[in-house]
């Protein structure tokens, strides 16, 4: 019985994800997401009272999927594994193109509570590359700032390539590799 | 009778841009604001139908604000001026640091229009790198998106700084202007 409950909120997540991600917060009505999983409105307002907290259930959902799709395998290189995690980063956000630029640009919906998720996301980038260069990096104010900067730069060029596609992806991820060489120092070998 | 139409809503902007300064939005009560100014709350409302409106105009003014602040000198060299502008901005935001981590973390009352005014703020400051650097940058695409993300990168180093205050600002300046040889490499010295 739990477990029914669990996978069909699951569900719910999951159609709930395809509507917000090709239409804004303020397009996607309740109507279309309950005919859409095919359930009754009144269901749907059992799992997710408000619009809002089925938003905010859809972004944490959207945002365990995006850590996990960027996570590289440990055993490589510092520098190799940083490169992996770009890319499939760059490929994530071009699949989720529309939610991503409106969600980090803050547009409707976009309040504490999400701002809250986003910032979660980037922790965890940032911790985990403070750890994958913890040598050279050696924990220092100076390199933590500096990492949270160049997440920052790669959130704004992101969203930049997305409205503009202007470079090629490989440009994109070659440009903020070599952003990350200059406010990080490492070994260049 | 225009004219003090005029400075009458300008003094309330700025007991506002002061107000909510040092308060969230959440914070500062439609009361404070009329009290602080010595008028009505009717007539606050005449000149401002809502909180919101009442912010928007503060957010417009502050943007305005900020970007006086960091006007450099035109006769400057490039890179002078891009320095002399970013001392400028990191001193601005440590004077309003509580509004603005609010404003550029996307907090309460942070909407599509206060997104437009930040991002207006963003591509003037980008125009005027991109023009002030025409001959390195040849007006390529790769820079207009690398000067967008140093963009980025010195705003999520601002918000990092004024969290943890963990460097100088003399530091911050300098990692700052290290990132900026991505866009256009110059001495270091």
């Amino acid at each position: 019985m739990v477990r029914e409950r669990i996978s069909r909120r699951q569900r719910l997540i999951e159609v709930g994800a395809d509507l917000f991600c090709d239409q804004s917060y303020e397009e996607v009505a309740i109507d279309d997401i309950a005919s859409s999983a095919g359930i009754s409105k009144g269901l749907l307002y059992y799992y997710f009272p408000t619009k809002h907290d089925f938003y905010i259930a859809i972004v944490e959902y959207a945002a365990a999927q995006l850590l996990a799709a960027t996570e590289a395998d440990a055993t490589l290189e510092p520098m190799e594994r940083l490169r992996t995690s770009l890319e499939a980063y760059y490929a994530y956000v071009e699949r989720h193109a529309k939610a991503y630029v409106s969600l980090l640009r803050g547009g409707v919906g976009v309040d504490e509570q999400v701002a809250a998720i986003i910032d979660m996301v980037r922790q965890t980038y940032i911790q985990g590359i403070l750890q994958s260069f913890a040598q050279e990096t050696q924990a220092s104010a100076l390199s933590a700032i500096a990492v949270r900067g160049w997440v920052g730069f790669v959130e704004a060029t992101s969203i930049a390539w997305l409205e503009q596609r202007s470079i090629s992806r490989q440009a994109l991820c070659d440009l903020a590799m070599t952003a990350f060489t200059l406010v990080v120092p490492h070994d260049q070998s």
